[in-house]
């Protein structure tokens, strides 16, 4: 049975699991040292590849999103462990941006091997002042940038 | 005011940024490696600090927790990030156990400098045959040690 | 003064800081997590770095060097820094072969940025069997290898 | 045969896989990361602990070793695998002068398990300028330093 006209469902929002949630792309690959003696990639070193990820696109000069001065810290993450991944490999891992308030933000990020979604996370970040090291409010820059990528107000 | 008989409040629970939260302690100490660019301990270092104190204790052949064959995965962590930490210093990492389902089951970890809470986090563990790499129901031992370090059933 | 006919000097071994002595080659790329609060790549690092690259060679199964039940072990580094290294950066690993002897060879392995040359190490591995973990005469297969990528005996 | 009497040999120098050999001491211990796909710590972890355990020392505000604006870099390192090392383990770290020149000088360490050692490095290290960057002849406070730990002149 379909739906009346007037209870038309929401569209579906991205799932984060899914590649087509990410609009935004680097690559990385599994180093020996990855490794734990459980013989797959340690649960730390996603938040590299992550991280890695993020600072290479959010710090990168062409898209310009911080002035002199201006920095993230990352506050809190949020990671869901999917599948193992092994040495040697190369991974994709997806970027998008989820929320944002007054000084802070929400980045979702993934790590696929093909299609296969191997790691999530969500990462809070707050926009600092370098030379005092407090939270400033987010740039128009910024706000712009979050709201492209797929960031909603709240 | 006081509640009155049928009303007494609930007694308080363990607040995650107090050393009084966590009954099994270990100690830590930043390499000079832990530290990245920003002039502090990298903030995937700290899962490093929470799992070698973690799996310290719960792999301790005196505790006894796991038998040949049984093993932990990490499907999840959640990780709070108070304040900084810098090259040098030494810090306690307090464990505590919050809940246990049929075969997963939730930690609490902080990082403290003296009483001063750095990092909280919060970890799903899933209990796992090593041989079919498939999760199993919880031991009666695991699910005894759980219980007195803290843990609820839900 | 030229030397007379009969004293030509020897034709020039391969200079380790330079991209003419590597046959072998990877890509690698800083990550974030690799600084230290000197603020570039910190030292440790660029083992990880040689290590991928090189068991990545070792190891791939197309090139087959390493029979069911044999392995290498790392006994000895020697590594030359020459020149920082900064997120974000992209950078080449050179591989060679440099002696063997019975059961042990050196491999010569260096990081470029561009022409510009970075670090260079020679690592001595020892020839393992998994089993015993005791040394084992390099196999013929393994000579061979060593051979084509340089590597005398001695 | 005894040697003549103008013949009495030197004094044997220290053997750096012996404790004796090293006057300043540090604890180390092994964290689960450190640990690799081949169930041991990974060679290049050596380095951190080595470093954690230098820096520790020639940083030390008491010790008082450099200056405001003086610095160490690595330029060097020599490293010798004698025994794998596994999770969990606490180790001591020793370390020693061996040489200096005008502006360098060269650090031995080691890793023991008890009087079992794992590991020795030697380390070759640039007193800089922390402004310019380039490297500066050795203080007196740092010469007296290195020869009151063994180094001798060369």
């Amino acid at each position: 049975m379909s739906p009346p006209d007037d209870q038309t469902p929401a569209a579906p929002g991205p799932v984060a699991t899914e590649r087509s949630a990410y609009k935004l792309w680097t690559q990385e690959h599994v180093r020996y040292a990855d490794t734990d003696s459980n013989g797959h990639v340690n649960h730390a070193v996603f938040l590299s590849y992550f991280e890695t990820s993020r600072v290479g696109t959010t710090r990168n000069p062409e898209i310009g999103l911080l002035e002199q001065g201006e920095n993230f810290n990352v506050v809190r993450v949020e990671v869901d462990y999917k599948a193992e991944l092994r040495f040697p490999a190369s991974v994709d891992v997806g970027l998008r941006a989820v929320k944002y308030g007054r000084s802070s933000f929400r980045l979702g990020q993934a790590v696929f091997d093909g299609d296969k979604c191997l790691c999530i996370e969500e990462v809070v970040l707050v926009f600092m002042d370098r030379a005092t090291r407090k939270s400033k409010p987010l740039s128009a820059k910024m706000i712009a940038w979050l709201q492209e990528n797929g960031a909603t107000p709240g």
